[in-house]
């Protein structure tokens, strides 16, 4: 599993469908309403609505353009070979230190906060929470540089990861260095709310913690001997808790009372779970023309992602077989045939029963922190973005 | 270098003399007078005199007794696996998670935050800072914890180092939790001067790993061709940064003004440069039976530590003798030739001096922040306790 957890970055389609495309824009659904969930992660063209994936398009192409300058200001203010790393790490630099323009990720945390930041306190609000913003997204790329270095992964957004560049050693001491520009830009935010934004950024950043060791603790078992509800802890904690925290923060810079505060947190926690949910039935089902993997990378992996420990879990005939098929010497495996046992075994169709639910929770939520469906717009765009992906 | 720099453990001698030892009581010496000179790392005898060396003792133990409630509440809300990790780390659990009574170091660094805010703002300040205080001890941790993976050191507080116990990825996790709480221990305190607090000790942390990057980059060359300005910039900024900022945070939390504050820094800072220089003194030419290593380790190594690489520096003929000692392969080697040629090519004169020439400013600044001399006695007594080593 360490991989689609560990990226977390959302690489979803963001080609916007032509105009006059096939499906007519849907009138959009007021946050809470738990009836769409056909679409999650089934949809027939791999796209997002019109609507939604419109405006999710936008909400992040603009909190990229906000959040960038306070990001290269924080990086700039790096001693110079730190500076190095974390520019190659955000895609801005190449490893020999001429400018590059790779994707510095899709910046979903920080759209989250500013959306929640406008969704409760307007657009003064939204503007007032550009430095917490970039503070999340600083975290997040902390814990990306420490990650791959644990878990030996060599690609990140399509380049090689900063480890494999600049060693081990460079790539903690960058990641320790975001995490301390994150709490630096907190520190001398004169914001009211930027104290106990800083407090529940540290809280995610241990939570972050125990979920990536929960996660390399879990790679040393075999899939059968781990819980549903221990592969779900994890995943929350990897992959929820900052999607929650950023929408808390902006919750937060808005004024926010500590019960709506929490209903975003909760928000945005059940809309991480759908969305590693969907990553994880895209890691085995998905085309690889799209995903960019080899069909059954994860499989291969032998990955403990969610549809494969439901599969082990679920006492079936093919659980059996599917243990069977895992203890076999992994050269004369058959890719396919281990995905239409997880299949068989009722992997997939939990899953995405899962995300669906999860989503469900997660629109009540933000039904409860935002009763304006209106208001709601963003956060609505912005979750159902990450999870109505095909590829 | 790298132990000696990356411990900054001071394990000097905490027995006190004997009660009418040899020495008589000197009467201490005004805070700014530079002439005492003579006794840094050149005493006879290796016991501090008995006024400072008694002040300092009183000053780590009541500093460790008001710090440690706090840092245990702080570990004691990590989730189980990161506190399991962090208390070993302190030495307060063994690695089957039973009770320990291993020391946690000397708390230097919070004996200094509190013996700040004392001098300049008495009792009060003082007790107003210990939160702070153990946010700084926190940060030294968590950046030992760091070291020792990127370092390989496999012994800290005389007990295997973590990463040798739980591996590399929990050791790094660990670390990274308790930079969080650090951080989250100042964000969640009341005091006005937190908020400044953090940011400094934010960038103290950038400070830090710019000076590890510097240390683990120096590894890679050889000893001749390392600038005397380059090792000492590192480790100022490895050793010297913490000592400063924990000095400067005291002085924020007694509401100093930006000059005291900034004196402040600067006394630490020089008196950390003025232990290091001392640490690698006793590196080659202390008593193994009193450093608890083999005669000339730090040689054996081929450390660069800053006598040696004063030597190299020299341009003497001692230094060209050295530099071929250096490329003789490791198993022929003579640790002590080599020791004596160090010194021959002025390498322990140099650092000896240096030394107290660093000392000697970091009383000047101290005079600078603190005029009155019954006011600075504690920092006086703690800088001189750090220094005042011959074991």
């Amino acid at each position: 599993m360490g991989e689609s957890l560990t990226d977390v970055e959302f690489e979803a389609e963001t080609t916007l469908p032509a105009p006059g495309g096939q499906r007519g824009a849907e009138p959009r659904r007021a946050a809470g309403a738990p009836e769409r969930r056909g679409p999650i992660g089934t949809q027939q063209d791999g796209r997002p609505g019109p609507a939604e994936g419109h405006e999710a398009v936008m909400l992040l192409e603009r909190a990229r353009a906000e959040v960038d300058p306070v990001l290269r200001a924080a990086l700039g203010s790096l001693p110079g070979p730190m500076r190095r790393i974390a520019r190659y790490h955000f895609g801005w630099e190449r490893a020999d230190g001429t400018p590059d323009e790779g994707g510095s990720g899709k910046a979903i945390r920080p759209a989250l906060v500013l959306a929640a930041a406008a969704a409760l306190g307007g657009p003064e609000a939204r503007a007032e929470a550009v430095r917490a913003a970039a503070a999340v997204e600083l975290i997040h790329n902390f814990t990306l540089l420490h990650d791959d270095v644990m878990d030996r992964d060599a690609v990140r957004r399509h380049r090689p990861t900063a480890w494999t560049v600049f060693g081990d050693a460079d790539a903690i001491l960058a990641g320790d260095a975001l995490q301390a520009l994150a709490l630096r830009l907190l520190a001398q935010d004169p914001h009211p709310a930027a104290r106990v934004a800083a407090a529940r950024l540290a809280d995610c950043v241990v939570e972050l913690c125990a979920g990536q060791h929960a996660d390399t603790a879990m790679e040393r078992r075999g899939a059968g001997e781990v819980t549903l509800d221990e592969v779900l802890a994890m995943a929350e904690a990897k992959t929820g808790a900052l999607l929650g925290c950023a929408c808390a923060i902006g919750g937060l810079y808005a004024g926010a009372g500590d019960a709506d505060v929490a209903a975003l947190d909760a928000f945005g926690r059940e809309a991480g779970l759908a969305f590693q949910l969907i990553d994880d039935v895209i890691g085995i089902w998905g085309d690889p023309s799209r995903t960019g993997k080899p069909v059954g990378a994860d499989l291969a992996a032998r990955k403990k992602s969610l549809p494969v420990v439901a599969a082990f879990a679920s006492g079936t005939a093919a659980a059996a077989e599917l243990a069977e098929l895992y203890a076999r010497p992994r050269e004369k495996e058959d890719l396919d045939h281990i995905a239409l046992t997880v299949e068989r075994a009722g992997g997939r169709d939990w899953a995405q029963g899962q995300a669906a639910d999860r989503m469900a929770r997660a629109m009540q939520q933000l039904a409860r922190a935002v009763p304006d469906p209106e208001a709601a717009g963003g956060l609505l765009a912005l979750a159902e973005f990450v999870t109505r992906r095909s590829s």
